[in-house]
C-alpha cells in the first residue's frame, strides 16, 4: 500500500505558496509520502474568518513585502512581487482541477507554470487571457482549457474544492493536512516533517 | 566593544511570546549576542493593524489553540491554556520597565515567573493584584512594585516603549529586530540565527 498524501493547500496568488510549490518535489522525497496539490481561493476564504490580504494590514503588510522576497532568497527561489498584486485566481484554479481529473502530474505543471510566470515573470494570470497564454507558452490545450473553465460543473467543482477546505479548516496559503494534524506557512515545512517522522508528539 | 544587543518584543498575553521567552537563554548564547527584552501591548498595536486576538478569529481560532500546546510540546515547554485568555498586561509592563530601569537580570526574571504563573499554572496576571500576588511568591518587593506601577511618568514611559514598538515596525509578538531586519514569530527563531550567522542574504 503506497502512503497516504499529504493535502497541499495553496493560492496562486500567494507568495509564500509559490514558494512552497518550489519547495514541495524535495518535501515529498524528504517526508517519504506524495503531496496532494489542492488550490484554493483566499477570497471567500477570508470572507469567513474576517482577514485581508496580507499586503493591505498597517506594519503586518511592510513586513510581508520584505519577508516575501527574503524567504524566498533563502530557498534560492527567483522572487520578483508583482506589479498587480493581490489577484483572483478561480480561471487558474478551475483550469488547475480540470487538468487534475485528468492527469495530476499536468495539473502540477501547470501550477509550476502559473506561479512561475506571476512570481518570477510579473505576468497577470488573474484573468482569464493571461492564465491561458501562459498555458499555451507551457504547451497546453488553451482551447480545451478555455472551454473547460466555463463548464458550469467544473465551476461548482471549485467552489466544492474551497468549501472543503474551509470544512478541513484552511484558513490560509500555504497550509498542509498530514492524518488531519494542520500545519500553517512555508516556514511550518520544518515542524511537519519532524511531526511525521516522530509520528506526532 | 560588545556585541549590539538584539531587542526581543513580547506580550505578556501572548503564548508564542512566553514560548520565546523560554528559548531565549539558549537563543542567546547560539547568537553570541544579548537580547534586549522589550513587552510591549498588543491591544494598541492590533488598533493600529486592525487585528483581533488569535483565538478570536474563526478557523484561525482552533487552529492556535491547538498550535500553542504543539508548539510548546515541542520545544518542551509546559503549556496550559489559561482559563482567562487573553488578557490584558499593562501592570506587568510597567512593573517589567520599572525593574528593568534598576536591574534587567531581575526585570528578566519577574518575567519569567509571570509567564510562568499565567501559561503554566493558570494564574490571572492581568490585574494588578494578581500580577503582584506572583511578583510577591518569587521574591519581589511587591509593595515598591504596587507603588511604582501607579506612578504617571511610569504609565508615559510604557506608552513610550508601545509608540516605539509601532514605529519600528512590530505588530506581534514575539517579533525580534536585529540590526533593523525585523523577525515575527517563535517559529522564525531558525530565519534569525541563520540571518545573524551569515550576515543577510
Amino acid at each position: 500500500m503506497s502512503p497516504a498524501p499529504v493535502d497541499f493547500y495553496f493560492e496562486f496568488s500567494s507568495p509564500y505558496g509559490y514558494v512552497a510549490s518550489r519547495l514541495a518535489g524535495d518535501l515529498e522525497g524528504r517526508l517519504g509520502r506524495p503531496l496532494r496539490w489542492r488550490p484554493i481561493l483566499l477570497g471567500p476564504i477570508f470572507k469567513v474568518t474576517g482577514q485581508a490580504p496580507l499586503t493591505n494590514i498597517p506594519l503586518k503588510g511592510d513586513y510581508s513585502k520584505r519577508d516575501f522576497a527574503r524567504t524566498a532568497r533563502m530557498h534560492g527561489v527567483d522572487y520578483r512581487h508583482p506589479d498587480n498584486f493581490p489577484i483572483g485566481t478561480v480561471a487558474a484554479c478551475r483550469a488547475f482541477y480540470w487538468l487534475d481529473d485528468r492527469d495530476p502530474g499536468e495539473a502540477r505543471r501547470l501550477a509550476g507554470a502559473l506561479y512561475d510566470a506571476y512570481f518570477a515573470r510579473n505576468r497577470d494570470i488573474g484573468k482569464a487571457e493571461g492564465m491561458l497564454q501562459v498555458a499555451r507558452e507551457a504547451g497546453f490545450d488553451d482551447a480545451a482549457l478555455a472551454a473547460a473553465i466555463e463548464d458550469p460543473a467544473l465551476k461548482e467543482r471549485v467552489k466544492r474544492e474551497v468549501d472543503g477546505a474551509i470544512a478541513a479548516g484552511v484558513f490560509g496559503s500555504p497550509f498542509f493536512i498530514a492524518d488531519g494534524e494542520p500545519f500553517w506557512g512555508v516556514d511550518r515545512i520544518p515542524m511537519l516533517e519532524e511531526w511525521i517522522r516522530r509520528g506526532g508528539w
